[in-house]
């Protein structure tokens, strides 16, 4: 067993509890955070029926204390071996419907937190020279689409922060990444969303593997924490095979 | 003299003033905003000495009521033809000493102000099926380098924004486009901070044309702006002959 | 007058035309070469008619010795001032169709011969330290599409050779640029591209500006052509106000 | 143990003897090709030496017969489950150096070849609806750097291939993907480049894991042969932590 925790800033019901459950699986302890502390009850239970460690915290990623106190909580259980933000927050707004209210909280929650997570994490792990800080990102962060300026502009800002970190912490050890989620993951929200547009036919027409199971995420996240330090990813895309891009 | 007037949201000393000067030129009325109303003096002077109009305002950018009302009292002048945004904010501070307040303040000059102002700008422009709306980038929009992460955050963010606004708005008739200036202008500032690395004689030393002039690069935001609808640019970078890239 | 020349690799009947068109009336005189050398002979005559100054040559650029001959020929006639690679070659094969001899051909004509039009116009212009060699590039620069694995690598390949040349040539004071025309230009080529899919309507239901008017086009190549070594583009993007991407 | 062979086009004494290896230590029938055949009797020494199976073939990959008769063989082995292009070609040569010849034989390696064998290896694989199709690229796939020209246009071009491919095959179930070396790998030319610029103590001062392991490298493709399909990652990069980038 590794004497180490992972923290999750975002562990929300798909990829973020996939990955808490990968590197459960692995021995590490989990924090897993997000805002409502309630829904984390499931993926802890799971977590701890399988043997594993798993310590969930209500975490609102937007205030620097809060990231601190989290952070610091995962250091005192075990050295910080991985740091990975996975907060969202796609949402489609009209340029004009796109209130200044809107656009800041799209930002803070998926740039803003980021740093802030980042940061805090590469303070715990710079004296040991070692730790990964892996940031999810999505279609959003190549492309601003027509109806997602806020979101583009946070998910194309946190890309910008996982490239500046990487280059200023790589040679002291710590590899961050960046994954660029470039399709429909298997999600309620998913689903209900092609429902919404393609009606009951078009769920039960999907196809096998046509939406990506978040324990394939999850593997991915694994394999870049456990690459060797001279031959490390800074970013990939993933995708379903039938997916157009 | 069109009837039309052109909004420059952080006209600075360099590339915003010869904007400003290179659209006033066209008889444009020129509205050029920064926060330090008074370093605006020379500018407007400048620009109604040659018998141009420019009405220089105080312009917090970050702020919405400002910007509604900046570009507002544009519109009311002549109808509002290009709104330039041109703030730029350029720090450098290791991730450590990044605080939370400088991460904030640099994406609230860089990215968020440019928000606000495609948004406002676009407003007025719909109606007409017409307008421009450019936006200043940098080597920070495409590259995030160690010790900018809040100044990448922010290009980046910029980036994402101007793109969505393209796609959204193109179809509409409003020229949305992004300019990724890719080297030092020749400032004061860009001088000082090669003598600061250099020395007199790196100063001395500077070959002719290795630093961009700002009307340089002004004229291709003029270019830009009487670009025909059916040939539009959305990117391109710009850099001195010798610049290594 | 400009004592100047310029060549035109790809003369075809529109943009290369519109290029030809553009320089002669700044008084250039123009090489035009393309294989169909009688194809030409509008273009010439339309140059001819407003007192401009052509060549109409044949050209098959995938010949070293042919494109050596037409650029000397270009310089004997005055300094050669510009050089604007334009061979297209757009063309759709599933990947099981694609043979050898098309994957070859297709390369040869998109990249190969510009690497051959770069390389002999530098040799010209170096002892007089400037110079413009522009190539043209398309969607396909930037995305390999299903059905183009031929196109896709020859126009990835030219514009890695633009950027190679780009900044080998740029201190040396000239000018190397790529330009990717990312849509459909007024050809009739792509109008009836569009009546084969969606009949006569299709090409009556274009609306306004749709698609690029070649002048469009061409007038930015001459922007290009005139910025000076201060502040160059090495890459800029052109597509209707209406296209989506 | 699987039924299955890999083919691996390219099978230096690095990176592509790596992929063999790796390949075989999970039970594949490696066919390895390279043009000196000799060159490959160690490696296929290793592999028998621990019980795995390889067949080490003269491979010409410009030749299409050569490619065509390699992959067939491969098949006829047992179901062909991936094929890996790895063929460099990473030379520098002046713009003005680089001879027709030159920048013709880098391509038909570097890009020509790589069409060649992904288009193969599809034949075999459609049918089944399942395989692996992985292109090795560089630096020099992103960007054209002064003195590349020929490596350049070759590596973006494989590139385009790539792309094309992985949206013209990934629907059928196969998996194309592009993985960008961007650094150097420890081998006997690198250690040898080092030390021609910065002599033996260059070499000696190297830092551990400077320069990437090819197993290190080899363990990324088994892993992406591995994904799933409902999670397919394109394209990656690998460096070493203290490469600057």
């Amino acid at each position: 067993m590794p004497d180490a925790s992972v923290a999750v800033i975002g562990a929300g019901d798909y990829i973020g509890a996939a990955i808490c459950q990968r590197f459960a699986r692995e021995g590490y302890i989990v924090f897993a955070g997000r805002r409502d502390v309630a829904r984390l009850a499931p993926l802890k239970d799971a977590i701890c029926a399988k043997g594993g460690r798993c310590e969930a915290l209500a975490l609102d990623a937007r205030k620097e204390d809060e990231v601190c106190a989290f952070l610091a909580a995962a250091e005192a259980a075990a050295p910080l071996a991985a740091c990975i933000f996975n907060i969202g927050g796609n949402v489609r707004f009209a340029l004009g419907q796109t209130s200044e209210r809107v656009f800041r909280k799209v930002w803070e929650m998926g740039c803003y937190a980021g740093f802030l997570s980042g940061r805090e994490a590469a303070k715990w792990m710079r004296p040991r020279g070692r730790g990964s800080i892996f940031f999810t990102g999505a279609t959003a962060s190549l492309r601003g689409q027509s109806g997602y300026v806020a979101f583009a502009a946070a998910k194309f800002g946190l890309r910008g922060v996982a490239q500046a970190m990487a280059r200023e912490l790589g040679p002291e050890g710590i590899h961050v990444a960046h994954l660029v989620i470039d399709a429909g993951v298997d999600t309620a929200f998913v689903r209900e969303r092609i429902r919404m547009r393609g009606g009951d036919e078009a769920v039960a027409g999907l196809k096998p593997d046509q939406l990506m199971r978040p324990e394939a995420i999850a593997e991915v996240y694994w394999q870049l924490h456990t690459q060797p330090r001279d031959a490390w990813t800074f970013e990939l895309d993933l995708r379903p095979y039938m997916e157009p891009w």
